[in-house]
């Protein structure tokens, strides 16, 4: 492909007042009239609820107003599985849902005022994991779970009828492949080898806690700026919640301060629109650490097992694994947890036998949801490091175990896809180079012990549901993009959309402007989830540029007497095409536009269909969706493990991604290093604790270790492009797979270090020392 | 046409809000940190300023900010003609040009503080009179006029170079018209006849005054919501005036309490926006009704000399008119009035010899710009009083006499312009019915003198510039119109608009939904002027409509396998045709459609070219344009004069219109009611008064007699349909031509009671009475 601007380093819009401090979020937003909210949090892990009396709250001084469940509708909802409330009514399910919500002239007021909320509770019996809740003992935490609803789509439907029809005890959902015969392939395996990994609850760790600010209209309806990457998901939940037309509510998300998928669905929005329509003010409400950490979404606990079968030339026969998620107190995005640990379980492998059962299973803790890369770090961890031991055993190297049993251009995976664009070998590969692979490795400082180890991975990246784009061109010469995508942090709406636009155009990027993430005036999109927004923009993007630039074109051909075919632009210039010189400036065209044929706005218009699954290649029961394209990648890390203390420092790290097509180098990089820092967080450090009550041990950045910049070392990375033909301009997305391998690859370096793989992350010291014991003693 | 939803009775979408007071007009805005702003007007009419001197009201206790020219760049510009400043440097030309903006934190402290501005002035010799200012002794108002530009349109720019080639003495703006030979006419007539009229500067009276609310952001862009029927032409000139990228101007105009094109130009937006920039606080600035009344553009004044010459049989062969138009102190939008007034002066007649001389000139006096109807109500005043003196010459009933030269169907008009859907004669003989032409008059109440008058006209309505629009469709069904128009009264953007989606869509009009007049989010529109709305949203909006329609029925036939081609919309149903009994609801499809083939929004871009003038059929200088379609009128009214008083009582009303098709019979109806009892005041009541010194002597409606109930009768309103073939569904605008007859109605009637024309408006009881007794004397 022939580009002027798609591969260059160009800047993200964002960039200059994100860096400079100028950007507002929602936190610094400020209303006339505008009330300060607080909710009230339940004190039990699981009980029933005998009475709540907020009269003390409305009585306190300053105070405006409070709502309980009696003020809202009496129904449940979710955005997949109908499993929420907005506020308690019978029972609470964790230490923190939601009992009411308290507005006051200011901060300080609503914050007293939430303590003097009374709730006279009954405790009932807990449960803290997920493998312990499906025992028949385990208290059951949605006992009316097969009378809730699920979202009224025709595709999700009839995997809803499947999970009610196969229920499991407090299971929200299952996902259940099961491919050729794994019986008959563990016989003909030379080696069977089983593994047990678990993963503790991980937080996504937005710099910006959760921050509503709802506007009340007196025709009823409701205006909402939120921290959030899914405004119209948003729109949606706020609506069917209070029982309002979704054109009732408008859903405007500002800059947002990190979402990492913390802010990947509705949460409190409703809660504070609800209280803003009660008492008719603007209503603001921001989460403080502590809520963000135990309210905001994290990362699903995994404990999982796996037993595979090989045979001594390497090649892996059968596969069986069993996944407990936990996903806390209700199901948030547990469907795409399931399904995405369908996929993730099994590996980007060649298998011919797979068992898989992942299950998502209630808990009496914070709702987990989907946190970038969902299951994909809890199960590469499990799947790498598996990977590792069976080519131990059968004393192969590890890349070539991967190489010989990676998916090829034109397999067919597990789910009847046919793969295309297939860039997992030239990642393994390049990501191993990096690190010196097949040279010697080198002595550790102070007498480390030094350890490599590499890991793989596939991804979603076109994931579906619609994207509408609008490209008007401004009478100055400005080229506007509106779009309902939420720029997040990847880039993908102030980085590389203004690139299509600049591209398709033949205009500098410096002329286009973005309008995003206002269901009020740009068109659906489903939200900056699932690495789908370059996919899914992008298409739309470049219908839209296309059809302004045919009306750009038919103006031009009108002022200068030329065939609008005949035209080309370069340069700021339209010119016929062959004679450069003999051109209109852009910027006359576009001013004159709405004098002569008229204003110029081109429309796009996309969504990604999953391809059909094709059960003649096996069968994935209670699977949500599959992606119509998948991405690629190799990790590798070199780590020093000191002997005395058991820790692990990683000193060399390369990341090799298939992202199909760079439009913006600078973003795609951006996300391979941001996401392999959370990754080496994810395997070094992070961890919510909780005591045997159900309550946070560690919501503070104090007690929760995220990684520090002497924590990262360079990240060496490679981009591996393979022109998705699929994808706009060949690409694919690249928001969540840099995290996906990360810990399998310091999970192996650790263990070629110490001689033994660790079961359990993060790789903490004690354990990484206890490991190593376990070797000496045999 | 077989319609469901056009001809029907559909309430505005603004009603109920309107009506119950619910709407919320700039006036009613308050942001965070707001200031209060004055404006610190001119004593002078005309002056060197020799000093201005802020210091005392910069140190002023609350005080934020002070503006003066020294704050602005130091250019001229304007909406056509650039001689407008901001803020008076060098000179200032009429009691109440613009020294300074004073910004304060509340409103009385601004009010204050402004009257501690000094300035020192060198008086000059003023001149108030539009014939004077042209004379040789008058001083100059823009002494260096011919060194100013106009708007840089190709179009525009021919007719300014002629302007500039030709100048006349303090003459802004001149159309001339020149088609026979007139001398040669006056040689073949039978009666020669000769008038001179006068009228008073008018003023919109909207119930609103100017209201401007600015909001800095620190990129140094602005935010500017105002009062105004023109946002982009707003944007376009504080862009211009601040020296800054339109992009960087983003225009709203929320509801609006009236416009009558007192609001159809920039005016004091760049003032607040400059303030708000200096001080970095959201400026609002509201004028006071006496600056509304000396600032908002009022209508020009005007004196009219008019001869014509006729034959016996009613045959007008030659017309001369030479009208002096007041412009004030800037030509804000003059050019425009001349042009119209080119049309105006020649009157829908056939007549083969034509001369006719429109001066806009400068005074020392308000500006005037293009109140509803610009030029209409003089001239029918002046031309249609002549034409019953023509009829009573020779002895001619004035029904007959214009019957007998109206233009009809295929006519060329004096521009060149073949003439379409000529509803002329149908208005004429309608109106005349109404009030009973034909009848014998009925006595008056108390003795009073009965008088019958019949007044017709022409007027534009397809007056270009571009026009957007996008329609989209919700998932809960609502369809959403985003377009730059304003809906300022006339129900083009809130009642006909909506119909338009409807009808087109197969929805109901509840369904609707329309976002409007904000350049942030919606596609170009020229504004809120000259008829134009509904003729050119309108084909935008079919365009748009459609092509959303297109996109939505092809996510309806993947969604029940079907062609799209086959399928059609009824009742809320998408169906194969012919078997509407198996069909799937509009609003499943719409819930779907993100999901299936992609979000729907549909886009229309349309723009009215004029026709090109034809100089075989005559000459006209310096017009800026014609328009594209015309409408046609005729009103007709019987007054009963008290023969002691002179006063003047309109007792029946008759206003028969051409408005092509009609859409919204609720909407036409408003306008001919209102426009008629606005044409009623010009007649009656309505005049602004100056001193010696040009200082306003009546700014406020104790002093300036707008008509009240008792003064109207009830309006009998006739719909003549034409069908235009170029409009929207066969229509026309309506919003400017029910003003302008009623002046030549009421006076005919006047005289017909009296005996002879008063040849000076409004028809106040001194000058009613004046004229009777030169009929008694004779």
């Amino acid at each position: 492909m022939t580009t002027k601007v798609f591969g260059t380093r160009v800047p993200r819009l964002d960039a200059v007042d994100k860096t400079t401090g100028r950007t507002k979020f929602v936190g610094d937003m400020i209303l006339p009239g505008m009330a300060y909210a607080k909710l009230v949090h339940s004190s039990h892990p699981h009980a029933r609820i005998k009475r709540i009396d907020t009269s003390r709250a409305e009585k306190h001084p300053g105070v405006i107003g409070v709502v309980t469940h009696k003020d809202v509708p009496d129904h449940l909802h979710g955005e997949l599985i109908w499993d929420e409330r907005l506020f308690a009514k019978e029972k609470v399910r964790y230490q923190g849902d939601i009992i009411a919500i308290v507005a006051a002239e200011d901060q300080a007021t609503a914050d007293a005022a939430a303590k003097l909320v009374k709730v006279d509770y009954e405790p009932l019996k807990a449960v803290f994991d997920a493998e312990q809740a499906m025992k028949p003992s385990a208290p059951l935490i949605h006992e009316k779970w097969k009378s809730y609803a699920c979202l009224p789509s025709p595709k999700v439907m009839p995997v809803w009828q499947w999970q009610k029809e196969n229920p499991r005890r407090n299971c929200s959902w299952s996902s259940i492949v099961r491919k050729g015969d794994v019986e008959k392939g563990f016989k003909e395996a030379d080696v069977v080898v089983k593994g047990v990994y678990t993963t503790p609850m991980v937080h996504g760790s937005p710099i910006e806690n959760h921050s509503v600010l709802a506007q009340p209209h007196d025709d009823g309806s409701v205006t909402i700026w939120t921290a959030t990457q899914v405004p119209y998901v948003v729109r949606m939940t706020v609506a069917a919640f209070l029982d309002i037309p979704i054109s009732q509510v408008r859903v405007i998300a500002p800059a947002i301060g990190g979402g990492f998928g913390a802010k990947c669905q509705a949460w409190v929005e409703p809660h504070a629109a609800a209280l803003a329509r009660k008492t008719g003010r603007p209503v603001k409400l921001v989460f403080n650490r502590e809520e963000e950490f135990s309210m905001a979404q994290p990362r699903h606990p995994a404990k999982m097992y796996v037993k595979s079968g090989i045979k001594k030339d390497g090649t892996i026969v059968a596969r069986e694994a069993t996944i407990y998620f936990d996903t806390g107190f209700t199901s948030m995005l547990s469907a795409v947890q399931g399904s995405l640990g369908a996929l993730t379980a099994a590996g980007p492998y060649k298998i011919a036998n797979l068992k898989i059962d992942v299950y998502c299973v209630y808990t009496n803790k914070p709702s987990c949801s989907a946190v970038r890369g969902p299951s994909g770090p809890q199960l590469n961890f499990c799947i790498e490091s598996h990977m590792d031991e069976l080519a131990r055993k059968i004393g192969m190297d590890p890349l070539a175990l991967r190489l010989k049993n990676a998916y090829e251009e034109g397999d067919i995976a597990h789910n009847g896809q046919k793969l295309h664009a297939v860039g997992l070998k030239q990642c393994l590969v390049k990501a191993a180079e990096r690190i010196g692979w097949k040279q010697p490795k080198a002595a550790g400082g102070d007498g480390a012990l030094v350890g490599r180890g590499l890991s793989c991975a596939w991804w979603i990246t076109a994931v579906g549901f619609g994207t509408g784009a609008l490209v008007s061109i401004e009478q100055d010469g400005t080229v506007h993009i509106t779009t309902g995508t939420v720029e997040h942090g990847t880039g993908s709406t102030f980085g590389t959309a203004p690139m299509i636009v600049a591209e398709e155009l033949g205009v500098d990027v410096s002329q286009v402007r973005v309008h995003a993430s206002d269901t009020g005036i740009a068109p659906f999109d489903y939200g900056g989830v699932g690495s789908r927004t370059t996919f899914n923009l992008g298409h739309a993007l470049r219908q839209a540029t296309q059809d302004a630039r045919r009306q750009l074109m038919a103006n031009a051909a009108a002022m200068i007497e030329a065939n609008p075919d005949d035209l080309d632009i370069a340069q700021g210039m339209i010119f016929v095409k062959g004679t450069p010189e003999k051109g209109i400036p852009f910027a006359i065209v576009a001013q004159a536009a709405p004098f002569a044929l008229g204003p110029i706005v081109g429309r796009g218009s996309f969504n990604t269909m999953a391809p059909p699954f094709d059960p003649k290649y096996g069968l994935v029961e209670g699977s949500l969706f599959v992606s119509a394209q998948l991405s690629y990648a190799a990790q590798a890390a070199v780590v020093e493990v000191d002997g005395e203390t058991g820790n692990v420092k990683v000193t060399d790290f390369a990341a090799a991604h298939d992202v199909g097509y760079s439009i913006n180098p600078m973003c795609v990089e951006g996300q391979i290093e941001g996401g392999a820092v959370m990754g080496l967080g994810i395997a070094l450090s992070e961890r919510v604790g909780f005591d045997g009550e159900g309550r946070m041990q560690n919501p503070s950045f104090l007690d929760y270790k995220i990684p520090l910049c002497c924590d990262v070392p360079p990240i060496k990375f490679d981009i591996i492009e393979t022109n998705n033909i699929d994808g706009p301009y060949g690409s694919k997305g690249i928001g969540e797979p840099p995290i996906v391998p990360t810990t399998g690859a310091v999970a192996n370096a650790v263990a070629d270090a110490i001689g033994v793989q660790v079961t359990e992350l993060p790789l903490l010291p004690e354990r990484v020392l206890a490991a190593m014991k376990t070797v000496k003693k045999r």
